[in-house]
């Protein structure tokens, strides 16, 4: 049964009484039986892990992933498919890292990577000695004194007390994002900082870090076994040393771009609900959780309500976002076009926290009226599908620039089960194998469900 | 802070309006926090599943992991530990089983193993044509015509639409269960059953076979990759054969144990809470989900209550049944104890659905009105550990004989996320490695913080 003639047979049993609930209640389950039953995400996410790989933005494999991603979104038959110019940085790693530890005459090689947008070492590497801190505090306490010459380590490990990983990796990612700016501030030759995860493995765990003004300096992660050895050295002995050699290079800008499809709305297809995760990945592995399944999920929404012949009242978009990783150009290119377009956008969904089993969605900045009644009328229908958890919160990197240039716009995560993403993100364990078919395509019904309530009714509450 | 500092503060603010939600709320806080920051089952996992490892009944490393048990409660220093005899059946595979497609004059091995409690087929093995069926029923309509002398395989895949797995796995559980019984009676030679699980790859899942009053026949299960291969030979050639070799064979019944620790009701000792799950595994790995996982989880349930200095009002019990996998002999024994000792217990609690992000718990048989209530008032307590899901349904095949001898007991399943356990169940792939630290410890402290709140407000909703 097609969605037409649900709907057919929904409208006439409406005049004996079926609330809004019921219709909705019925959609949904057509939505998941189609994304658990024909669902290509799965399929889709493969080719890309497996046939492009890493796609880190101003690489050939970013450009290859734009050229297929808008083939499959034509050969998908979506009313609308195009592409958003955007220029945007070219960082590259250059040859493979080297690190150890110097102990007296011992010297222990230690699982590492460069973060994104580190410079290079000079040729024969750096050698210094360590201090290591907790907090980017504690250097306004060091101070040249105490950092000057030195290689700054960050090893605050994760607070396992939070029960969403999400939030444990907000508070220690300072370490990473800032850490190596304000560590030059103050003299520091490179910086190493503890790999932002809960798990004790030997991944070292990429990701962009910012200088800000400060002059940049050598900046690596190192594997959580990696910090908590060097930890207890430098215990024993504080005049361990370590040796840091990166070959990285900030290549010029490179036109890139934001991939989009669309279904056009049939009452206001001026307004638009956008759905998107990121088409660019680290170098180090597939991008699968990161962000293969959003992209894929994004675009398996609206290949459902194709499939289900449901003609939207709004403006559908899957957009897949270039460069969220070191710079999201895209996302900022995204937000001034919609402005310069004068587009009106409802809301903006994004999936980037991986392919897990759906949890529910965070809302950002919504009120305590509107989570209540959100709550009173939609919850049940996603805890249906154990996906009912609807709370305040934030969105994502892609989406949230347009809370500056359309402020009207209500922005979304969406929240899947987060316990695994952390001990994957931004290593070579991001590979296709971690993903989980079930899981992938519950997320892919459960953003669908939520685009569809809010192409019927809104988000007025 | 300890548990009875946390108390004191707790008890003098209650004479300012704290509620005992609140009250309710900070012990959890503290629960989570103990079993995140300094739980012990992750560790103990590992060696129960390396150091020990596989665990059927009957055999000796079941027997290592009784005295092992044994010991860990008693190194735990909970106020009593014992064991519960029970006489267990003793079935072993023996060497490898075989199995191969034959067609024409080609011969595809397939991943296959034998059904526990299977018999062997004789030496030489079993070589007939196949007949594929989806259903039991359908056997009645073939009939011994269409039965007789030929290898019967049950190809019925897991229904996607289900949104739990194991709802999936229940319906689609009587091909293996029931089937080889049902296609003796037809007088097949053997069966062989498509694996239980969504996964598409090649890990043969064992689990028990009942023949009921049938006359035993080998029965065995393929992989997924494996029936689906055999199903499209069959489409095009219906004399394709298969060649079936198994070496199992039945024992003389074993004496084995229920592990049983309890701290003691301060207030109500004969009033008993029970926690628990199955200490024997399958043979082909570690049974580290199946059900390392729930053995682990209900010792530390009162491993967190001890490390809190929280003295329970009632007796709190956890058990490591024996023989869930092949007889249910450790849950009888447990339950005919029960009604023997005149035992009163207000609530069993199983884990056996794998060490994953917990969703909440089932209530075997709740009314809609305990179900209405015990939401309104202890939901959103676990909502705060994404483990608010409180709904009626099935428990535990340990505790479920409680059912018959104590029938005024509440019998409560234990619910992880479901999306990856068929995938590992009963494989190879069972093994300490899948299990990921956090997911196993926030079941730990959702298990623990229900039986605190029935510990402290009982179950009269």
């Amino acid at each position: 049964m097609n969605f037409k003639s649900i709907f057919t047979t929904v409208a006439l049993a409406a005049t004996t009484l079926v609330s809004n609930a019921q219709t909705d209640s019925v959609m949904m389950r057509h939505i998941f039986d189609e994304a658990l039953v024909n669902g290509k995400c799965y399929e889709n996410l493969h080719y890309l892990c497996k046939n492009i790989g890493q796609r880190l933005s101003g690489s050939a494999n970013a450009q290859k992933a734009v050229d297929w991603s808008k083939k499959l979104m034509q050969d998908y038959g979506f009313d609308r498919v195009y592409l958003q110019e955007v220029m945007v940085p070219h960082w590259v790693r250059g040859a493979k890292e080297q690190g150890y530890i110097i102990d007296g005459k011992t010297k222990t090689p230690v699982a590492l990577c460069a973060l994104g947008m580190s410079v290079a070492t000079p040729a024969n590497g750096v050698t210094a000695n360590v201090i290591e801190v907790h907090s980017l505090k504690q250097l306004d306490t060091l101070g040249e004194a105490g950092i000057k010459g030195k290689i700054v380590f960050f090893n605050r490990p994760f607070d396992e007390r939070f029960i969403e990983q999400g939030t444990a990796y907000g508070t220690a990612g300072d370490q990473r994002n800032a850490g190596p700016g304000a560590a030059s501030k103050y003299g520091a030759v490179a910086v190493i900082v503890r790999s932002l995860t809960s798990a004790l493995d030997n991944y070292p765990h990429t990701g962009a870090t910012n200088y800000g003004k400060n002059k940049p300096i050598p900046a690596a992660a190192i594997s959580t076994i990696a910090a908590n050895q060097l930890s207890e050295l430098l215990k024993k002995n504080k005049s361990v040393q370590f040796y840091l050699k990166d070959n990285c290079e900030m290549l010029p800008d490179v036109l890139s771009y934001n991939v989009v499809g669309e279904l056009t709305g049939s009452v206001n297809p001026n307004q638009i609900i956008t759905v998107g995760g990121h088409l660019d990945s680290w170098d180090l592995a597939e991008g699968a959780h990161d962000d293969g399944t959003g992209v894929m999920q994004s675009a398996e929404v609206l290949r459902i309500f194709k499939a289900l012949d449901y003609r939207p009242k709004h403006t559908l978009r899957a957009v897949f976002f270039m460069n969220e990783e070191n710079g999201d150009r895209g996302g900022l290119k995204y937000a001034e076009l919609a402005a310069k377009n004068k587009e009106e956008h409802i809301a903006a969904i994004e999936t980037d926290e991986g392919g897990f089993t759906p949890r529910g969605f965070s809302f950002e900045k919504a009120s305590p009226a509107f989570l209540k009644n959100i709550n009173a009328q939609w919850k049940s229908l996603f805890e249906t599908y154990e996906a009912g958890r609807l709370v305040e919160g934030g969105s994502g990197t892609d989406i949230g620039p347009l809370r500056e240039t359309v402020p009207s716009v209500m922005l979304i995560g969406f929240r899947p089960d987060s316990q695994r993403y952390f001990n994957i993100h931004h290593t070579p364990n991001d590979v296709f194998e971690n993903v989980n078919k079930r899981e992938l395509e519950l997320g892919a019904g459960t953003i669908a469900s939520l685009v569809y309530l809010i192409d019927q009714h809104g988000l007025n509450f």
